[in-house]
């Protein structure tokens, strides 16, 4: 394959699949050979594309480190079922050509039970290196990490240094090598440098002398969006783990980083859309657990939005007397709807990528009211000119609808920007704001408004 | 700075501020000394908090290359207002210092008249590769590269390779260097292996023997979705970009792609918003910028729903007879917005990371045509007890109620889903199908969904 053709491309992959079936059939011990030029990646998408039945004997026709490879870009469902239906010494067999890190989140994904005869039949070291990260939650630095990272002692020489760093590079996977991380005598991480960096020294110099001191780090407690942000903020390739002591006991690879940063962002915007968010990808996840996370939001909005009900039982005196008032309801509704969820969207992801802070409410609060009354006198003067034109109804109806139009609009942006605030303020998720949550909430707020200015204006009961 | 207290944090870089400038002002010839352990990145917020009057004067006091580190992290307004003050000279003698994409996006932040100036005024190696750089669109593979990368023939023996890698790695910033790309005669790439294989290598090995002919690439003119892709797809640290004939022309390096995808995401989530997106953040964005970009969704959705007014005109009959009715219409517009919401985002989201795709619309339509069903049926059995207990109309006004539910949920999820797959097939980006679009869209249904029931099923006009 030429450069120029390889492309993310799903039905690519499915093309193979007839060829590599036929492979198997005919002649299985060609097969390791045939596929080598292809990338890992592209090789688990073949799988995914292929029939469930035949994934186990394909692997198995893989050597194991080849195998490991391309489990690793597998999707979690298929790997655990692959993986619970071989021997445990085959699972361990392939386990453990993998990086620290992934046996890690691949043993996460199976069944305990599976977990743990697959883990004890490790070899000692991979078994211990395994453990230890297991013991961390998956969603913080602990659980991204590697242990399989490179560390120096900053009294070495860059010679010695380099030696070191060559034979560990040739000990096996290591992975998390685009840093070469510096430690004193009790392990507390006291500097960094490239690869590149111990590459051009001069000869004769000491680590110390070529390390950067400025090093940027996180603990092992740390949350994946804190790594996220420190790993963006400072360009970094990995991310040093330290222990409460600075004692450094992993990396993050950037890779691991980006996977992190695309799940927490499909975790917000499904939140966005009042979805709690999904563990799997759209056709992976079961179409009753998409029910489910989708009817928790819709009966909360929809309990809601009886109150509705009740504020528009409170106003049928008024409809009574004039009943073309009822055509203006969803107009005002949505109204304020629209700008509310406006600065939400806005606040929400200035607060997750560190733009605003609950410091800046005051400030936030001051602008959005200007955004509302600048906002709210567009649509205004637009609604007058529409009710005017499209009705046969007098000014003061206009009036009515425009005047209505500009306040709903000020307390929809006002409640749209302040409730992010104030659910991170309380310790939720700001991503809760979604549009369909202000709305609601502003849906009310619109109608008793709309009703209150028309019977002041038109002297309604 | 030990590193546990090493935090992307903004207040302490303001309470930083004070001594910074006392500093500036009794020993400026210290201040590089001073501040030589911090990251450049915390000195850039260091900057971005002290008045604007003293950036020149601290930028000045720092060595060129240490200024060009903090200019890179600078926000592109403060950048542009410094580089925009200082002389030409002193402008290139900083710019040269940076790598060549940071060049060129810096160059590309400026007024054209003086980034002209400030590229004429380097160095004869840098301007040729930055005036390269800024033929490319800023949001595609060519604009996000650097040309600094590390590329070696075939046919060289490792060490000579390595020797090769060592002098350029001592010649100046060459960022690429995570990865070595090797070339063919005709500088075509015909393979790629990182800085530790090169080292891990058994000496006496061919260049040829030790690289990866599976190289994943991207086109200069691929977009910088592609190439995000590409990175999170491939578990890549740098991406090499060819030209049309396979020449490796740049690499893309993983801090950029990261800046990259942090983008596209924040526009991604403005649009599902219903704002165009921001080229700035929430407080450097001018209120009167935000207000334009917020305004045209606004009034297109402003005017989207005087036709709920239209709508409802055309039931004043059934009002008159059965005023009750107009109580549930706010309800029932919001039980077809929220399920509409859902599915577009889980659609939208599903587009961007590569889940779904065109072809697969009539399995996307079957879904959510049970997914409509299945909640359409729950919300319509709450609907129908609160409508009973709540209000004291007989029960054929519940099952009006719970029958226009379930309709106009189904219709919300139905078009939910569909609308981004529409945008997507004719070319728009399927996030504008935000939740106030969706919802706007289904109000104008839920209405006349719901009188055409209350008609047939209480026998009016």
């Amino acid at each position: 394959m030429t450069p120029a053709q390889h492309k993310h491309d799903r039905p690519i992959a499915a093309l193979l699949v007839p060829d590599i079936l036929a492979l198997l059939e005919e002649a299985p011990g060609d097969l390791a050979a045939e596929t080598e030029e292809m990338h890992a990646a592209d090789l688990a998408n073949v799988v995914e594309a292929m029939p469930p039945e035949r994934v186990g004997e394909f692997l198995r026709a893989l050597p194991p480190n080849r195998a490991a490879q391309v489990i690793e870009y597998l999707d979690d469902e298929l790997r655990a079922e692959f993986l619970e239906h071989v021997t445990t010494e085959q699972a361990a067999e392939i386990i453990s050509e993998m990086t620290p890190d992934d046996r890690a989140d691949v043993l996460e994904t199976l069944e305990e039970k599976t977990a743990d005869d697959i883990l004890s039949d490790l070899p000692d070291q991979a078994r211990q290196e395994t453990e230890k990260l297991l013991q961390f939650e998956p969603d913080t630095a602990g659980g991204l990490m590697t242990t399989g990272f490179v560390a120096v002692e900053q009294s070495l020489g860059v010679e010695e240094a380099l030696a070191q760093v060559r034979a560990a590079a040739r000990s096996g996977r290591r992975e998390a090598m685009h840093a070469i991380y510096v430690v004193d005598t009790d392990g507390r991480l006291v500097g960094v440098m490239s690869l590149r960096e111990l590459l051009a020294a001069p000869e004769g110099a000491k680590v110390a002398d070529v390390m950067h001191t400025e090093i940027v780090s996180v603990q092992a407690s740390a949350d994946r969006e804190e790594v996220a942000r420190v790993t963006s903020e400072y360009d970094l390739v990995a991310v040093p783990v330290v222990d409460g002591f600075g004692r450094i006991v992993g990396a993050i690879t950037v890779d691991d980083v980006i996977d992190a940063i695309v799940e927490e962002q499909t975790e917000d915007v499904q939140r966005l859309g009042a979805v709690q968010p999904l563990d799997d990808p759209y056709f992976v996840a079961s179409f009753w657990d998409v029910v489910r996370r989708r009817i928790v939001w819709l009966v909360v909005l929809f309990i809601g939005a009886i109150f509705t009900s009740t504020a528009m039982q409170g106003y049928m005196t008024t409809v009574g007397q004039a009943a073309w008032l009822t055509v203006f309801v969803p107009l005002i509704i949505s109204s304020g709807g629209n700008p509310g969820s406006q600065p939400a969207t806005l606040i929400i992801r200035a607060l997750a990528v560190g733009d605003v802070e609950i410091a800046d409410a005051l400030r936030i609060f001051i602008r959005e009211l200007g955004q509302g009354i600048a906002l709210g006198a567009c649509l205004a003067i637009i609604g007058f000119v529409l009710v005017m034109v499209g009705t046969e109804h007098a000014a003061r109806f206009g009036v009515v609808v425009a005047l209505s139009v500009v306040l709903v609009v000020v307390v929809g942006t006002v409640v749209g920007s302040m409730l992010p605030l104030l659910l991170h303020r309380v310790g939720f998720d700001p991503a809760v704001a979604s549009s369909p949550f202000v709305a609601s909430i502003v849906d009310v707020t619109g109608i008793i408004v709309y009703f209150t200015v028309a019977r002041s204006l038109l002297g309604l009961a």
